[in-house]
């Protein structure tokens, strides 16, 4: 839990990470993100909620689902977004990230939205901030990503009710997985008890919570939700996965296993998909994937979050 | 012709090619470009017909001249845009297109404006696009670029009424430009009887229609419309145009060629434009160019495609 | 001072140096900008004196802090924004500026604001510019910043009143600035009698006006105001500065040199800095420093040009 998150009379300052989240706090933001909720193919309804707030995205590694993701949140909300590719564009004048930070709010910059690689930059943009200024963090080093662990939540809460009862086995890499980790971390905010991480045993931590499986299969019996992670080809050239073939027979997820789960299990993906690698198109595709719906309701937990840290 | 195009209550759901196009939806966006015309110098006038849409911009080729006339056009007309430079920022985790397709659209983007360097990626899009949500080609490969023919068509029209008495000739590599295929495409929709492709032979199609001219002055001949399209230097280390200069000297247009045309010609040329190679400076910026008048009706044909695929 | 800056009735038309400008001219837009002034997290009022206009930032230089500063400047206005990042995605082609500028004017772009690392091509630009279309120069080579010009003598206005009786230290690699060359430019206009230039020998050009220096401490005697440059550490592998080490020694600010200024001295940076060489983090972040409120007069002073030059 980060000590900046919540202020002294304590709302939502800022949102670095889910580890230790009050249960309140996420309902909260999942009942209001219902509210903004869409249909497809409707028009998107446009509101004033953040008008007169400028967002500000700061985007250090290269992204384009999320980064479109919180740019649609901000400007539906009414907004206006700045998107700052800093991957390519700039710091290459080598100013601290703080400096930066300071830059940036003297243009009454209200909240940023902030990627980067490296573990604790964000807290320390949260340190430095002006009182009045909110964090947002968009994917922090392979620890946190904490809009993610929300909507994963708000996916299943969407279909499943209670949380609580639910056997959700979460399936890959998850040793270097901010995904993981956040929705570790939101499932036990909500009190799911039976918790699965399978993987290689390389792949599984031991300071992580959830019972540890390096046999995919025992994992995902009566499962209702299998969150599968997306698997870097880099990280496969290793003594006991020597290539994404023998990855995909061991850890994949096809028809065969997901037999294994209950019948109305969920399937989900944090999304960029590596198909007929962790999973076959024809589950991604298929009737109990929820793949899509994530990223639906991405947008909506998105807004929901910057209309509760700006107190609206 | 693309199946995709029409849906089946034959309005039109997608922008992919003008191959076999009815010239009376030609004609109903010309129309409403019209419409949507501006002066230049005057206050821009804001629309609200695509309020609570999302336009996204999807470039998988660099272009500064057709995204930023897009995003204008989309933004006139009441639209949020969100522009992404995919040759740049983005599946650098080798996500497939269709994957980014159906991420995009589950956030609710109604209509897709895609520029791709390969041939057929646009109409794989259009298979795979949810029911209500749009494409339009903004740029694919060699083989297409329909707005720019539609452009073409109405500059043509705004001067000469009628097109299918003109003499049309186009001129330079036209094997290698979707420039010179959407302009046939939407001249031949509109009936124009004499078109003339010259360029050097190795730079003549046998699949298009047309008649082939290598040379030059033969095509320009009492012509009512001479397109000059942008010679790639590359292109040039040939046996038979060995380099820029013989280029010059046998396909660039100079004021003794323009003689050759009609007193009331147009010249036209989808920039950017190499001054001094494929035309004088002095005819560029000459009172037959009509280049610039080319640029201001892209903006507004922009509008009427968006805003007729919006069914707005 | 540039022919083209007035049109023919007196009005500015475009912002391309502030040399020889009209101290009436300057005030003027500093008392506009101060009609724009917003205060740090309140929500920002919201314009509309640029609605119709679409504003084109064109940046051939990397930028975060001057092209964001433009943008929402221009947003806050009501004007309608696009951002081309020239430094990476475009003249691919080759297509010379003007015909850029051509393009994109034809799109009814009424303002444009320019970086370029070439001298004389925001001159240019203007030249060819159509009747009613604005050049803003936001930094051009080494020769000039002209809103960094006008946010520095704001900045120092709002708290020093009259600038005339002021003495004032340009401190650092006044040859390579822009920065210093605008406010030079600027602190002229408005009548500052003692300007001094200090910094290494190689860095202070024979023909700009002001006393040189080559010893820091006798610059900052009795100082009102102390504007420290950024030093690129390229520049410091030279005879007279073998290293950073060596540049801070004799020409950075610190404690010890602040207190041979006035009590109430202003310390000014126009960021991104060095802390640690040119600047102490103490000094930068204490209560002497402006740097952050200059920040935010850059927002308003750009509100401020923009407005005069469309007239609004």
């Amino acid at each position: 839990m980060s000590d900046n998150q919540f202020g002294t009379d304590g709302h939502l300052r800022h949102l670095l990470t889910l580890a230790e989240f009050p249960r309140k706090t996420i309902t909260g933001i999942l009942d209001r993100a219902e509210q903004f909720q869409f249909q497809l193919g409707q028009a998107n309804p446009q509101y004033d909620l953040l008008a007169g707030t400028t967002v500000i995205n700061l985007f250090f590694e290269p992204s384009t689902r999320t980064r479109t993701s919180f740019e649609l949140a901000a400007r539906r909300l009414g907004a206006q977004v700045v998107t700052l590719d800093m991957a390519f564009s700039s710091t290459t004048k080598g100013e601290s990230l703080v400096d930066t930070l300071y830059t940036l709010e003297s243009m009454n910059t209200q909240l940023f939205v902030v990627r980067h690689p490296a573990a604790g930059v964000l807290e320390e943009m949260a340190r430095h901030a002006l009182p009045h200024v909110h964090i947002v963090n968009a994917g922090e080093a392979h620890i946190s990503h904490p809009t993610q662990g929300l909507l994963d939540v708000l996916t299943i809460r969407r279909h499943k009710n209670n949380l609580e009862n639910l056997s959700v086995a979460i399936v890959g890499d998850i040793r270097h997985s901010r995904v993981a980790r956040s929705a570790l971390h939101a499932l036990t905010a909500m009190g799911t008890r039976d918790i699965r991480l399978a993987g290689p045993s390389e792949f599984l931590p031991n300071d992580l919570p959830g019972e540890k499986f390096t046999n995919l299969d025992k994992a995902l019996e009566d499962a209702d939700v299998i969150m599968m992670l997306r698997i870097q080809k880099e990280r496969m050239q290793t003594d006991l996965i020597p290539d994404q073939h023998e990855y995909t027979r061991r850890y994949g997820l096809n028809n065969t296993r997901l037999k294994l789960a209950k019948t109305d299990a969920l399937v989900m993906h944090p999304g960029p998909m590596n198909r007929g690698v962790e999973i076959t198109s024809e589950i991604a595709d298929g009737p109990r994937s929820v793949i899509r719906e994530q990223v639906t309701n991405g947008v909506a937990v998105r807004m929901a979050v910057m209309a509760e840290l700006m107190g609206k």
